[in-house]
């Protein structure tokens, strides 16, 4: 394919990705197939020669979107939202153009440079202390990683090699091995300090741990994977309070903060406790600024070595949206929450079961986990929207997420009446049974 | 921005991205820029208000290109090649458009199954043996990682599982502790197996290590990040013999193999190795299918939870190059590389460093290691074209690796060419010098 060929597909694929976009409402947001359905609808080996872009674009319809979770469809309330948004996709295709690795400076300054701008940006917008920034001489900085996993396992192998190095040089006599085997990592059962979490978006409070943390030398790393992005909102930034004990933050703009996956930002307040342990200088990587101490090697601050030029979407999204834009979205997907728990506190059949902070809903029915996991069923095997469940305390509880960029309030509205009739459903045919048993 | 605008300016990001590719060659390969160029340039913190789209693509080539390296010149010989297709840039843009996150079947059945069903394809396109095939009951398969050093990780943390359960079996009163301390990792200065290292792309000799690792009971993991690629023709499949002793592959289509970062394919003999290593089922993950045995979590084969819909570009590639499209670019570049090779050789002042097997050529100056990065600094300050070096048993080398899709014989010629050009002012610079020292 020559670039005039890609300027005509180019601008189909524009054109198919805003039509599947507007359209996505009409398609079934959870998908009907079985396991194994798409193996014998394509070829067992790859063709010898060529095909066309009609031929792949028409099995687009035909094999992959049959098979495809809607995540943005306006009636996905499963897991946590992913960011999806024109700017972000528009830098992406940016993105994938200038294709540079940004392992180093030199490998593309713009690439390196954009992502520290950005990562301060971004710190500020979330008024992260100043020892967060990387700014003209700051110790700090940030990065964007791939997933909160490798931010987190970063921290952790930072941490690692700091205290390591710490005891050795205390007590040389000790081994590495000998150490290692002394190490504690202290987590809460959602692991890590946590901002936030999966099941029902509740907070470690960092007031009381952070400064146990501090005066103990522990290193404090909290994952804000889902909440981070309503801290910048004033009214929802008290819930970051304490992160100045914590010695690396992360959270995850490609979940709340409309730039597309990946994107998890990372602060450490040390930059040197990541380029230490992760320092990598072969010398077909080696370039004449790197040991000015002016530049930024993100090679060493992550696990891989290849990165791609991602502050590309920041960069759109914060300009075309601007912060108040982007505050006005998350204050609409909390109000949408809000709105939801009403609904569900007016029918006395249902129970909140863990305080709304954010974008999350947990309810139940009162009764049964029995009678909550029919509900569950019923729900996304009617495919008229998609949940998943969560455990609080043993009891099998339902999330419902604001997910989607579109979503509206007539769409919480629709998806709450749903809810209610296959409740109904459960209900009856429990009684049912309940009447059979007695008989 | 709503679908309609993203229509209009989707299309003219298509325009730019083909412009700036079409155009690359007239752009200065290396930039000019000086460390923290960027940040003068941009506000210090994001705007409040939205701003429009035209001022964004403005500040592209004002900000943002002047500190791009152009890894997609034809005057780019650095590193080696990172893939760029117009069919994988389509491909993403669709990714981006469904944005699901695949990290279990049910996220997005397309997302999983497509993937498997591709790795087999590239598997067989490489003549791997079957035992890495997932097929339709096979006990392997493969997973598209991020890039070989997570790849790597992977492969390292499950060969240590396996190992450290096995010693428990056995010995059941051995604490983990005790087990890793005694746990040997070998590797050769390169690390881990490797077929194409990065400095001259040598190869390990898989006949002879595969062997042992399989009488010793040791996890061998062969890493062909580069060279994998060019396993897909006939003619250099023989230097992947031995990979059937190996317990894990991997190679990275998103160098050689025209699928854009990020694309590293991974395969594994006994796919319970991985998922035994990694496995992760919180109540908000489970789905019905998932204890099946018909279907593949790939959160459990990989560091991290999310993931993109990252195979449609291998699907999207395979089929508008097919697998003849793809040996003919394979084999242009390592013909490339041979006419370097040949000019080098003609001229009496160079030699070659290490056997051209791929489109990798390493050589030198016949003199000092001064003289040699006296010749590489000269080169990319003038940034006509960009080289890096490498070291090879203490020797200063200059790689000169064929990297982009358009490159042609001609620029290699031209490239060449400017080498003579600097080399005559080096050795002159040199014969000066010498003469002072004698004067």
């Amino acid at each position: 394919m020559n670039a005039s060929e890609f300027r005509r597909r180019g601008k189909e694929m524009v054109d198919y990705v805003a039509n599947y976009l507007e359209g996505i409402e009409g398609r079934q947001v959870f998908p009907d197939v079985d396991p194994g359905y798409l193996r014998p609808l394509i070829p067992t080996t790859a063709p010898q020669e060529p095909e066309t872009f009609e031929d792949i674009i028409e099995d687009v319809e035909k094999i992959i979107m049959p098979g495809v979770t809607h995540w943005h469809s306006p009636y996905f309330f499963a897991y946590f939202p992913t960011a999806s948004s024109y700017p972000a996709m528009l830098a992406d295709m940016l993105c994938g153009a200038i294709g540079c690795i940004g392992f180093s400076w030199a490998a593309s300054p713009a690439c390196t440079e954009l992502e520290t701008v950005m990562m301060d940006w971004l710190g500020k917008m979330l008024q992260l202390p100043e020892a967060f920034l990387a700014g003209e001489a700051g110790e700090g900085g940030g990065v964007i990683q791939g997933t909160a996993s490798e931010a987190t396992l970063v921290a952790l192998l930072a941490a690692r090699t700091k205290v390591t190095r710490c005891l050795q040089a205390a007590s040389p006599e000790l081994t590495q091995a000998a150490i290692m085997e002394k190490l504690v990592a202290y987590t809460s059962d959602q692991v890590v300090a946590t901002l936030g979490t999966t099941s029902c978006c509740s907070f470690d409070n960092l007031l009381e741990v952070g400064p146990i943390c501090h005066e103990e030398g522990v290193w404090l790393h909290v994952d804000a994977a889902y909440a981070g992005s309503a801290f910048i909102c004033p009214e929802f930034r008290h819930l970051l309070n304490g992160v100045e004990f914590a010695d690396s933050f992360n959270f995850n703009p490609h979940k709340w903060l409309l730039v597309n996956f990946d994107c998890s930002a990372m602060w450490v307040k040390k930059r040197t406790d990541l380029t230490g342990a992760f320092r990598l200088d072969p010398v077909y990587l080696r370039h004449s600024h790197q040991d000015s101490g002016l530049i930024t090697d993100y090679r060493h601050w992550q696990l891989p070595l290849g990165r791609r030029f991602r502050s590309l979407k920041m960069w759109f999204v914060f300009r075309m949206y601007g912060v108040k834009g982007l505050q006005a979205y998350i204050r609409k997907h909390v109000q949408l929450a809000h709105a939801f728990e009403a609904l569900v506190r007016q029918d006395p059949r249902f129970e909140i079961c863990a305080e709304v902070t954010l974008g999350l809903v947990c309810f139940r029915l009162k009764g049964s986990n029995k009678l909550n996991e029919a509900l569950l069923e019923s729900i996304n095997s009617a495919k008229k929207i998609h949940l998943v469940p969560c455990s609080l305390r043993d009891r099998f509880v339902l999330r419902f997420a604001i997910c989607s960029r579109t979503v509206e309030l007539a769409h919480v509205q629709r998806a709450w009446e749903h809810i209610q009739e296959m409740a109904a459903m459960v209900l009856a045919a429990q009684g049912e049974d309940k009447a059979e048993i007695k008989n």
